[in-house]
């Protein structure tokens, strides 16, 4: 297991890190001297060509505008692979460590922690399912979709109990949402700098989801919503897990949701059933959903009232703070990653606010001094992952890079110091502070506090 | 291997479908009872309830209301399965049966055919990476990134050749495009009612792409775009797969992308770098790009003059017809499947265009004579696909399910009958006809032909 006290240069990552699918992919494919104890030099590599980009085009031998200078391989003058040689489909031997993580020493067991979402290798604004973050209480189960039920008793005038069949037959909605843990970049409250984003802001991911709007499903359970302002939703693991979901503010979009990205929940994600509450974080999607009670006032449960709680500088205990605010991090580069050479960069990150849709993000190289604004990829959807692209060209000097992003509220992400000012530094949730990478000369760039 | 002539009813599908991935994850977490020769019935039993929907709220017993009533499983007192149990994660297994599917006899050998994607199980807009569609020439090949170049020549001041690395420091762009083969629902053509919409319209998905917009590449290299109105995109296969890209029409959304939904490419789509054509036939969007080369003319090359050309009624051969039209399908419920119960369901599907956004869909229940509007999903995208959802109660009674899609530019989805007056029966490529499925009054759905 990965320290997180250690570097985690992609370059490096220990062999255990490969998959048991990508192993079983070798053992039935065959493991020939090119494969053989490759690693993937991740994407930090991609960064560091040994050539320059735009601002210096690469000198072309004469000839190299010659197709016949393409190697030719086996595979051109042989037969590949068949086609649904895996039917349901892994990724490339050569992404073997674009894996989930889990964070050793964060919880006793690792059926109650945390496996992170390897942000410094993705792209774009979906996260694969297969690298969806983990978060379980008592770990996962694989749960029988036939015999699974969702009750909802409380304030409505028939309670019912829905199978699965029942729920898919209902009108159903397809969003595009954020999900992030409310203890995202909790390490850094501490001013313990996690050497990756993976580690620092890896409770994070963004899914297309499918499903049934919760208002569908309580009308249709006739719920009182003038009395009924609040909602308990229970997950079906032994944690107990109960959240209080506000109605007055979720009602609207949360969804009953068994599908992301296409295709059914993965288990670890809560298949067959989990709430889908945008903008809210994470432990309030609640998984493996088996009862939604409509109710007057919040149940104050234990993952409310002893956990998911922050400590206030004056002793007090903030409770019910659940809205993930506007926050953004610069994926491409960042912690652990090395630039190999000077020159031109797509510097990249990930932008996103439980509010509403990002409206710009600001980049910095030099701790904050001097902002660029940065190219929103589209379309910007509310509460949902934002894509944001900057060019750069490093001159070779140590630089700080910082990114801010804004939301439609006119909210503004704040630095880590202005946050710390307000909170303390004794909460663990609702960090959404300025991240800053340090890149030093050398190329390498690592996680670092400033302002 | 199933026969296109049988019913693909999902409940009956061969368990040599079941992914060696899943196999691997029985043999490492074990099969009990509960698991043991378990196929997860489909999509088409949660369709077949045995209990109503909205239309008749279920009778609940006494009790039901109780939370006591929901019965506690083996998890809910004891420790899950750990986080990172799957680096990188794999569906339930009770989601085996959702797997890409070859159409036995399509082609006379496996590394040059077709695995279809099984839209009858998918949900929303995006296709999960293990599930996007195969077609191959000559198989696929775990390429090296490492290795890999891309050359840019022809009508170009500098021609140049790139590393992976190279292309990822250039500035790059995240869109969400379908890829539709240009054959695909090309048997309906010869009226070969394939069962299901796996293989009717099955060489169709969609992802979010990343990568360097073609234009900013090809401005990198000098392109002479006066004189340069196509470019030859050549492929690292063994096929010597090479086409013919319109500038004119294609170069302001084209993107050479080593991304699909976040993550590098997977090697069966092209990993690590393949040609996007937003409304361009999929075998334009050339997989293993090793070449792209600046021209004044097309190329005219082997898969443009012997392959992907129409036969049309006259004689004549119809070539570079590459746009792929509006089209949509009933996904849910489609041939193969069946409704076990009369009542309400959400009947969905999928619209898509090649020219633009798609601006409605319209439903009929009989055949074409009364259509009602669709709800569109949204957010609505260019050449991409739009989910659509309509309620409906069976009555029980046969009927004839069509969806009917428009777009932007003011094109509605042909019938069958007009596209045959037009193209006559012996195209292979380019159907985008409107899909009819028969309800029998035993629920069962099957694929015909009608208008």
């Amino acid at each position: 297991m990965e320290k997180p006290s250690n570097r985690a240069r992609l370059v490096k990552a220990p062999e255990h890190f490969i998959s048991q699918e990508l192993i079983a992919d070798i053992n039935a494919n065959g493991l020939d001297e090119n494969r053989r104890g490759f690693l993937r030099k991740g994407f930090m590599s991609a960064l560091g060509g040994a050539t320059a980009g735009l601002v210096a085009p690469l000198a072309i031998a004469a000839g190299e505008g010659d197709p016949a200078i393409l190697e030719k391989q086996e595979w051109q003058t042989t037969l590949g692979k068949n086609v649904a040689t895996m039917p349901y489909g892994v990724p490339s031997i050569y992404e073997s460590n674009l894996i989930r993580r889990e964070s050793p020493g964060l919880t006793r067991v690792s059926a109650a922690s945390v496996a992170f979402t390897p942000l410094q290798g993705l792209f774009g604004t979906i996260t694969p399912n297969g690298l969806h973050f983990e978060r379980h209480h008592q770990g996962w189960y694989n749960i029988n979709p036939e015999t699974h039920r969702l009750m909802v008793n409380g304030l409505v005038k028939n309670p019912r109990v829905f199978t699965m069949n029942d729920l898919m037959r209902l009108p159903s909605v397809s969003r595009t949402h954020f999900i992030e843990c409310g203890a995202n970049t909790g390490l850094e409250w501490g001013n313990v700098a996690v050497p990756t984003v993976q580690y620092t802001h890896g409770m994070l991911s963004c899914c297309e989801f499918t499903g049934v709007p919760l208002k569908v499903l309580l009308e249709e359970c006739g719920a009182d919503l003038k009395k009924g302002k609040y909602m308990l939703a229970e997950g079906g693991d032994g944690s107990g897990m109960t959240r209080t979901i506000n109605l007055e503010s979720c009602l609207n979009d949360t969804i009953v949701a068994w599908s992301m990205n296409g295709e059914m929940l993965r288990p670890e994600n809560g298949f067959p059933l989990r709430l889908v509450v945008p903008g809210v974080q994470g432990v309030s999607w609640v998984k493996w959903l088996r009862r939604l009670e409509v109710g007057d006032m919040p149940w104050n449960s234990k993952d409310e009232a002893v956990h998911y709680i922050e400590l206030m500088p004056n002793g007090d205990h903030r409770q019910y703070a659940s809205i993930q605010e506007c926050k953004s991090v610069i994926t491409t580069p960042s912690g652990g990653q090395q630039l190999l050479d000077k020159g031109f960069y797509n510097v990249s990150g990930m932008a996103w606010s439980g509010r509403g849709k990002i409206t710009r993000v600001d980049v910095s190289f030099d701790g904050g001094n001097n902002w660029r604004t940065a190219r929103l990829e589209t379309p910007v959807l509310t509460k949902s992952i934002t894509r944001f692209n900057i060019d750069w060209v490093w001159d070779g000097s140590p630089a700080i890079m910082q990114s801010r992003a804004m939301d439609d509220t006119g909210y503004i992400q704040p630095s880590i110091k202005t946050l710390r000012n307000v909170r303390g530094t004794r909460s663990i949730y609702h960090n959404n502070a300025i991240q800053s990478w340090k890149l030093d000369s050398n190329g390498e760039v690592s996680n670092v506090q400033v302002g």
